[in-house]
């Protein structure tokens, strides 16, 4: 378990280093839900998501010799943008692992952050042994995990602290669940400020594996889920989030993903903000309807950016 | 003439009403640039652009009884949506005339923030004697224009005011020039905090009508501009702003419309902001090394989002 310490203990290692990120409003999205409703951007986060602050917060916690020795991260995705900017920032090398067939605009993002990328294929190799051979190989690298670790999941629930601060008589508060640290970290931040609020999590319904984990009182695994929210295709929660999420989370709603691509153009129209898929969940479960939210005073994580233009507008279709 | 004094004044008339929008850093900008980049997100305005701050400026300062009689814009664009935004808050009701052949969307927007909108045909009607007959039909309604009045200049100036309270250093200023009402008030409040700050303005090529006038140090008009920057399509520049510009404006650079796209996409993918032409061409002019800006702070307005997905996934073109 975390507490609220750890959460402001990672505040103080990211304090002018990550972006704080703006809470905005919308005039038509209190009409539309009947709410007040305050947007956490984690989209304009450093990396363009909320992952840099759990892969900071856990660097910065590593000894300097660890530290220069190097990092080690298997990602396609946010965290491995993530990793690659807080290693660059905290002087040490990140050595990513993707799968051979990551889009390469990825690949090269990573490697524009300064990270060495190192790919494997998917199908035939496994990328555990992979990446202890590599650890091993370089005399010993710290694993950086997206979520399990409590130094991320702390790093991870700054959001919400800093969301409180500036909105801190929220009823209700929305978060995307993937693995499961930035609800974590952000319930165990809400839960101690403000005992009162409902932490909810979203889920894509294709992949609900938190939601029939806490109905089972034990973690479930999923089929990988097929969803076009791919920060969100976790098929079963971390044994730490969990123990964390069990405690502390009110309930998990599921958004589809005509509802998700919603919000993302809701975000686009309305808020002028790029969010991807996973991104939008936690407001697309709002704006469907799926959480009655009448009159609460409502915060909502928006909690990544990373879509290419190409991929954005096949999505929205227009 | 208007003086900081007045951008102050409409500062305090916007306090707690507009949005204090985020200045947004990135260090790939940084590098690309190789100055120290500072963004003005005016596109989280409310209504999505800057021109909120000068109609509610200039809205709050009439009489209570012109205020309750109403007042009445021309525009088709971010202009109208500010005045029927801003008239709302402020109790006054507000017409807007527009071409009948303006997009619908843009209309029901209009008329989504409570303002009437009356339709010309632009190619039979002169919409100025259209706007004085409604104006007296309706016992006298007051004319918010877009850029040409001292508190909507002045309003519009808050925006720079805004930047300069967190980036009090700044080197150099980039602002869109459309007709002139940003940089007036920018440059106003730029040239008096910080007497040693450059402002430059940024016209799409095709629309280089305040470039051309500042030449011949008079105001000279050119046909209708044909670019994809909307917002910036004025042919000559106001009265009013010219007086203002021609004395504190250093230099006007221009940019391509492929240059504008350009930083629409690096806005999308790196910012996670969604620009509108208009909005972006300040920051094309630096994308495109039309400033030199090396070692520079540099502070660059994004003026405004206000464009479809559909038109937005179009000009990208992917």
């Amino acid at each position: 378990m975390i507490t609220l310490d750890d959460v402001h203990a990672a505040a103080a290692r990211l304090e002018g280093v990550a972006h704080r990120t703006p809470v905005l409003r919308s005039r038509t999205l209190d009409a539309r839900t009947g709410a007040s409703v305050h947007l956490k951007a984690e989209c304009l986060q450093r990396g363009g998501a909320f992952k840099f602050r759990g892969a900071y917060s856990m660097i910065s916690t590593l000894a300097e010799d660890a530290r220069r020795r190097g990092v080690v991260a298997y990602s396609s995705g946010n965290h491995a943008q993530a990793v690659a900017i807080a290693s660059g920032l905290l002087g040490s090398h990140a050595t990513i692992l993707m799968p051979a067939d990551t889009p390469p605009a990825k690949m090269e993002a990573t490697r524009g952050y300064g990270a060495e990328v190192v790919t494997y294929d998917r199908y035939t190799q496994d990328r555990e042994a992979l990446g202890a051979a590599l650890a091993e190989e370089r005399g010993g690298l710290a694993l950086v995990p997206p979520y399990e670790h409590p130094a991320v999941m702390a790093g991870q629930g700054t959001a919400t602290l800093e969301l409180l601060d500036e909105v801190p008589d929220l009823d209700l508060l929305l978060v995307p669940v993937g693995g499961g640290g930035l609800i974590a970290g952000s319930a165990t931040a809400a839960k101690a400020l403000r005992p009162g609020v409902r932490v909810v999590g979203v889920e894509p319904e294709a992949g609900d594996d938190t939601r029939r984990s806490l109905a089972a009182g034990e973690r479930v695994r999923i089929e990988t889920p097929r969803t076009i929210a791919d920060g969100q295709q976790a098929d079963i929660p971390g044994r730490l989030t969990f123990e964390v999420n069990r405690r502390l989370v009110d309930a998990i709603e599921v958004v589809s993903d005509p509802e998700i691509v919603a919000a993302m153009a809701f975000l686009f129209d309305r808020m002028k903000l790029v969010a991807e898929p996973s991104g939008a969940s936690a407001l697309a479960a709002l704006l469907a309807g799926r959480i009655d939210a009448g009159g609460a005073r409502v915060g909502v994580i928006v909690s990544g950016g990373n879509v290419g233009v190409a991929r954005f507008c096949e999505l929205l279709g227009r």
